[in-house]
């Protein structure tokens, strides 16, 4: 079924941080790098830009190209000239911007993770499909031709049938202990630690590799327990944690590990993961995003090896991008072509992937890795209906 | 001196190809982008896009924003409503339209090579110098925060006194012997083969590390020597160089040496180097364009080794795309690096980096390569003026 | 105190397969290797090798230079005339042959794992130290160079607190679904599969750098569950485990996890980790055995990254192999060197590391992890006494 | 023709120092890894160690397993118990005593470089030839299993026809500017610079991959021109060079380069090289002496890379030492297999290679590279006869 779009879309943006930025690139890119088909893409109109202070939004709009600038974003989700709503606000926003937005029956894109707790990520999800609107959400990594290469060569059986999993996703901006207490550290505010700014991520690619988690234990840790306060006056407890792993049992009968820190000194966003199949392996870090690693267990063994796939226009859409391989796409980049993959959606009327509804699957391994690890290390079963 | 600059400045842009997407791109971004304070960065209007047939102007021109679009170079760079023309045809078309955009006073963007000649070179900078435009040529690897931080490394003596440089730009586009037979093998048409496609980039990099050129030796190799004419007739001769390599002398009295090759299987965009220092090394690779390869004979030797540097927010201005580090710029990027800094010398009044004399200066020594290759491997002299 | 020991220490050697090659090797090169020092190795007779059948004892014997063959383990045991015995064959033997040693009084360097079960090792364990014979089990890689480097790394504080470890040890050898039954899938026969062939080396390098193992909780799977009978009667079932992973808190108050496998297509010799420290990270990779990554929070940002540390003489023992760095030892190098570490406790009268009580220690985690499987993942406590 | 051997072959090694424990190691032990087939190998008698002082001489003997001990080379050599010499003291020393030892009938195995010019190299070999003594020149680096591994791919046309070759041999002893003048830097005692040191064994490698080269031309530098004097009296002259390098025009047809420089911080031991394919590349670096790199036109383009290849017993004679792939040999590893290669060549009565005339092939190249130098970079023809 296609639904009758609005043209052009017209785009309300909440946000002008780090995933702020990021989304008006897209907006404002999506077209030029992506529509190289007529009518594949809708017509885009940058309406609004929202942000606080309002000369904030004004100064971004002008450059970024947004015709408006507000500081009230109820107003602006609720203006009828707005078709479609991007949430890039510190997490703990994203709740009542999204369901704001649902109930004004726009259709939201919204970074991940999309709520503090996966009660309030369900109750985001039954909103929008009881309203209809098309839901979209932040999870750019799964965007990456080269990991939409990977799932391609497992689809194809080129590594045989799955048995093993293994991710991580590491930072290293928690990793100073000298670093100051923030709003992060806190539970209200922030919800998870390393699961949810890292953590969900790595979700986001063991399910689009290895389907869903049956079930899991897990174990976490603040390592860094309390820090300066930035007044100066004593130390603060970090309510979150630092590090979280977890052992997983697939839907598709095989385990996995996942492990997240965001206090591992040099790491800067390696988001790595390796998939272990009967015939070979896979192996990728987000590090050098623009390499897959292969290992095939095909032709003499004196000539094995993981090999290393450059990306070029044979991994689409690489090819929009670029013409010539190895050239290589940056991270501005993945948030186009999750955009695209939005907008295709959108216009064809089916769901978007991950909606609000891929993305609660997601969203809910990562609180069951911290309910399990509270528990002490008990089995959390994630086979239930939402 | 700052010059009344024209606001916007109204840009128009010859090409739709590989390059012409890229100077899009930048055209369309690099306020938004790089134009966070107010008032650095021009006012810019995507006048006119040209290219044939004209309804692939056309819809370039709307897939990009451009507000007019015609199959006539020649009227568009006399249009007295265009300040800047962007040249991004095959190279055999660079000469006359720079030379006619000159002289209708516009300001030039070409890419490289900026002609097939040293010859023709010089004189394109005559005229620009004469006609007192502005003008800047793509070498884009140059403005990759990674090299902009080796640079500022070797200035400030972190390797200590250089004492030899080494470098490769290898591609494999035409590695396969039943490759059809095209223009590129063409002296009339292309003019020098892997030279002027791949070996110009890395003299551009020699140059920001190491200083100019005093001398060199080369040799050089048509590896396959006809390729089958497309139409299945036979086959036709390759009159340009796959592979050459040179020997060089700098004037900062140290030796190197530079090789390239468009027929070395599994390169897809290997321009790398090494810098030999006194003090340390520092090593780089475009199909890894994040990473910086750091030695520095510092504290105990136990601990020593070659540090993987990771670009980041630390490395100007890749915190304009990105605030966090490691997260990487893609290939796009770095043409709205390039674009920004042509627009502030613009701006400034000042010559750009690499303007037409930099960038004659960079192409002079391919064609001293191939010319003492020719001559079976005379030393050339590079010392003289244009 | 310094005990008396014979001169020449004779002797005799079990098995010449995989390890027992590298034993025979290095108890023929420890001295001219590591004897530089006069007296500082005592001389070493090859006395006796024994295997089955005797043919290939004899053999064996005269390739490496043994006096005696003989295919009567307990007569070589027992000759008065041996002074230590080396054990290589198949794990189920290790026990019977090391408690006869060790009742006959010999020393005993015995292959790891020691023994198929935990309560096995500490029966081996009383034994010898009831006896007052040293011990040393075969965990070669906590002998390398690199290995000794970050232990001292991690000492000295280089890296801070630890607060975070990450372990993997994977090969291949189980990989392929169609390969043939064997005793290693037989319980009876090999004990743990994975966790005794491999994950105990992990262990042995995890206790290196982060002391012991408070409790843990785990998961494994057999990957392949049943091969086909060599005989082509059917297939016969795998009853140990294919991959394994715990979660792990250590005694010093962090947490961390193993994982291991042998069925990981394209892993040859993966013994890798990572250690978080508060300050900076150590990785390691067996399979680029002669390197160490190191990352300290140290100097400017924009100059910080991972470096390869190159083993060489400044790492303690290499250059009593080669005196130039980066010139690389190999796999049977660190057998030498570990022989050269008995040799030296059993000159000073104290115990080797590992030996019998070290290595139980590590092996009792393996247990540990596949009781704690068996269970579902409960939670396994190390904490008592042996 | 299989000749009569003496048996045992009774060994006189002289020296004692880097590559006298190399020869000594190798001695010692290739019966016990290479000779597993009865006969294959001769038996061998470690008769006669010789260095300066005596006492060296002894305590080594002792250490490495010599009979007997001796500071008179001359006398050894002339010793009619003794049937092989192995010459690897300095290398203006290496003239003498190989043409002593082959007046007295004795086989050669010498050290590389086997002479400071080309012209005494053609002696030796003529006067080798003349006494029909077995020679062996140690080019260790070409017996590496990796590398026999690249030889066998390229001849079996894994990669196709070369097209072009590439190799680079750095160290860094002599990087440090502060480092004291030694008899290194006289001519006179250490002839060519890095060219003797390193540049040879590159040679080494690029005719083991691409054939004898046809002609060349070179350049060279002393990056450090003078260096202090041990004793502080002021500063000594380097007369030789720190680095060079040449364009090669290979016999085949092709061209190439190489590359070396003893003053290149960071690198330890990178004798690294490329060999370009028309269906195919294989790179290979020293510092990871166990993997080989492929890349080979074939499959789908989108699963093309550069494949790393892991030596393990499908590389023989990797499988003598080890027979689990990816375990890894170390540098002293590759003597052993020297070794075994020159004992079986005396056994078949077949020259080993690289006997002397192999040798001198090798070596002529840089003292061919040296003169082009000299020569400011004149094209030097190698095709004429010794």
């Amino acid at each position: 079924m296609q639904t009758e779009q609005p043209s052009p879309l017209r785009v309300g943006l909440i946000g002008t941080g780090f995933m702020g930025k990021t989304h008006a690139f897209a907006w404002r890119n999506v077209k030029a790098i992506l529509g190289g088909q007529p009518g594949e893409l809708p017509e885009i109109a940058l309406h609004t830009l929202c942000d606080t202070p309002k000369p904030q939004a004004e100064k971004f709009a002008a450059q970024f190209g947004f015709a408006k600038a507000t500081d009230d974003w109820e107003a602006m989700v609720n203006d009828p000239e707005i078709d479609v709503v991007s949430i890039t606000t510190p997490n703990q926003m994203h709740k009542d911007m999204a369901l704001a937005a649902i109930a004004a029956g726009k259709h939201v894109w919204c970074e991940k993770p999309m709520a503090l707790t996966a009660e309030d990520a369900a109750v985001m999800t039954t909103a929008a499909e009881a309203r209809g609107v098309r839901t979209m959400v932040g999870y750019n990594y799964i965007h990456n031709p080269a990991f939409l290469h990977a799932q391609a060569l497992v689809k194809s059986g080129a590594i045989g049938r799955i048995v093993h999993f293994r991710g991580w996703v590491d930072e290293d901006y928690q990793a100073d202990p000298d670093l100051a207490w923030t709003w992060r550290a806190r539970l209200a505010d922030a919800g998870l630690g390393t699961l949810g700014d890292l953590g969900c991520h790595l979700v986001s690619m063991a399910y689009g590799l290895c389907g869903p988690v049956e079930s899991l234990i897990a174990d976490m840790q603040t390592v860094h327990e309390t820090r300066p306060l930035p007044d100066g006056t004593g130390s603060g407890v970090v309510e979150n944690e630092d590090t979280a792993t977890a052992l997983l049992r697939f839907q598709g009968g095989f385990q996995g590990s996942i492990s997240s820190s965001r206090s591992a000194w040099g790491r800067k966003n390696r988001l790595a993961w390796e998939v272990h199949g009967t015939k070979g392996m896979i192996c990728f870090d987000q590090e050098r995003m623009n390499e897959l690693q292969l290992y095939v267990n095909e032709g003499p063994k004196a000539t094995q090896g993981f090999r290393t796939i450059l990306t070029g226009p044979e991994h689409a859409p690489y090819g929009a991008f670029c013409p010539a391989p190895g050239h290589q796409l940056g991270f501005n980049d993945l948030k186009v072509i999750e955009l695209a993959a939005f907008l295709k959606a959108m216009k064809a009327g089916q769901a978007a992937h991950p909606d609000f509804r891929a993305a609660y699957e997601f969203e809910r391994v990562i609180h069951a890795v911290a309910q399990s690890a509270r528990g002490g290390g008990q089995r959390i079963l994630l086979g239930g209906d939402m």
